[in-house]
């Protein structure tokens, strides 16, 4: 059985719609920040999980007028149940955390520190940040001496193995918030729209501190 | 006698309103300068001295869509009077501050140069700005000639030991216009919220000029 | 033939109108992420093949309050075929990029790390940018493997002079999605309005990542 | 004879609501571009040279929702003919611009990279910028070649003293289209409020151009 059929024309409801609507806001205010231009960037989240329905943004869309008109209705397996527009090819990524993680909804966005760090640091095989308040913010963090540990896979075009080695990533890192593709950007999730948003909020914040450190030897000049 | 079960219900006064209002105000533009990101910050004002009466931020809210709404009544052991959420375990620093400095709002913001200079500092126990004119937007400040100690007080946890370090180092620093935590961000106050709003406004600029000036040493490169 | 005194008076058409439009959003966007301050930046869209027809801003616009109303008609001559203000002398760099390319938008920003970047590699004639997911949002690339060159043109005030050295380089670098003109800034062009600006977005991101990671060395304080 | 008596009162002309109008609108932008945080920076306009008539900023004054009703009305003097706040002491700097260059309007900003540049380059008595094709934008300035001195003025808060050392700078440095005081900021001007605008946002970038080529040492990774 599929829903493809009956599904393609039908309206979505009101949770999809309000789901929609809390995606292309976060997306519009990333835009706003420079993590989301040139129409990179998708962000998703679950309509339904036994079979996986996703809500996601379609393939090469300008964030600055992101609307909930604009977003797609998938299936498990990247099928377009609903809108007109083509699925991007990361959505398979998407899935993949969904699934893994059991996540609500899933943010990608492509800032200059997330594409500078993810570059410099893929040798280390991830990026560790510790001691810092702003962590506490990352969903059953308790203290700012955790140690958020965010892997770093290398980049590909071949999505469905650069799918395969996030799963593998996810599955041997449990407890990151997020990882980075290598010169390419930041994936992160919640249970909601606005838990993942707090995520990438924290995580972009994180990763210009740590940036910033690295590049400019804050400090040094002290002493 | 406790003002707890008459006033739980009452709507806020004309003036509690107005407070709220400019709180929310500055929170939300604070959030939008990269200051309050990812829920971080909390905002407060002084409702009434005799017994104190706090108006102040929720735990855990994002600080993009902040209204006057959102805010809650505590009294000085930190029981919520008005509203239905959480009160902020931090909000015992706002009340150190209430009572030690007399403030009449406080206001916390977290960004990427007081995170990062308050924890490259943190082992001198502050830090000293000194021979800007923006200084003198500081209250009572008449000269560039000032010097500012920006005291930083060890980042924990256990929020009432916070609250007394954070008490003891108001008291040793009684010219201070600010506190930063380590690795954590920027507590300043003022007689009312324009007050604390120009003072956040001032040392986060400042914050910038010194971290810009130690991470690269601007002007190396002349003569 | 020429359709100079019967045009001069006449209202522009509806795909004129939105045309300009779309140039007046974008030169607003480019404006406050500071890429077109201070009357700087000139954008431009093709209105006709044959003969070629212009639409593009005029000279010494202030950008804040750009609207449709603002651009000019000019003919392959750079003669004004409506509007009541003055062609910029830049305007023949936009009618270079229209023949050789095809384009059918043109749009030219000035930023500070086009700026800081254009200069420091003149003598290298170019930029070299590759290994991005980024690139990929410059239409045709299929790949972050991909190595952009950005040439750099030697600025010059003899326009006509400089007009022909930016022929040259756009037949000698078929592949270039844009160019610099020394401590001056980019031109980048696209099929249409929303190409075109993708790939402002996407060449300036490039162009401060680049800058960073050049200035900052960021990640030598790693291992 | 003085026009202080029956102007006190009188509501100001269409004229004058026009500059105020003008004036608050770039101080606002220059606010949100973080160039006038904490009330810093002050905005003027001549309304009148026989007797000299200056529409300026009050002292003290957020400039987040500066409107035309916050402005003053001042004399030759700095005695107040209109509006009932405090004029700002830096008004006499404003008065010696007018006076000197016959400037129309005058505007002061204090951003992170004038008030760094300013300091780290004072023993040179000044800053010079060359070569950038922005430097055009500088009104009378035909080529990118042309060589801007912005010279740096020692701050002090003796403002009369102040206004004679920026009067003698002003005389001496006649090509210069702005000065620098010391770890404070930048003044520059026009003919009227869109050129001083102009200057503003081209010397505030070239600042910033300038500032990161020094911090940074952009491009010594290459070759």
């Amino acid at each position: 059985m599929t829903l493809l059929p009956r599904d393609r024309g039908k309206p979505p409801g009101a949770s999809s719609r309000r789901l929609a609507n809390a995606l292309a806001q976060a997306g519009r205010a990333f835009y706003a920040r420079g993590w989301a231009l040139g129409t990179s960037g998708n962000f998703s989240a679950v309509l339904r999980r036994q079979p996986l329905r996703l809500l996601i943004t379609p393939s090469g869309l300008d964030k600055a007028t992101l609307n909930a008109q604009h977003f797609l209705e998938i299936d498990g397996d990247c099928n377009v149940l609903r809108g007109s527009r083509k699925s991007s090819a990361e959505a398979l990524l998407h899935l993949a955390v969904a699934r893994v993680r059991g996540a609500g909804a899933i943010l990608h966005t492509h800032s200059v520190w997330s594409t500078l760090l993810s570059d410099l640091h893929a040798a280390e095989g991830g990026l560790g940040i510790s001691g810092y308040e702003m962590l506490k913010g990352l969903e059953g963090v308790k203290t700012h001496e955790h140690r958020e540990w965010l892997p770093i896979v290398e980049n590909s075009q071949d999505i469905p193995a650069l799918a395969a080695s996030v799963e593998t990533v996810l599955r041997s890192h449990a407890d990151s918030h997020g990882f980075l593709l290598r010169a390419h950007g930041l994936y992160t999730w919640g249970e909601d729209v606005a838990q993942a948003r707090r995520h990438v909020e924290i995580l972009e914040f994180l990763l210009e501190v740590q940036g910033r450190r690295e590049s400019g030897e804050v400090g040094r000049g002290r002493a």
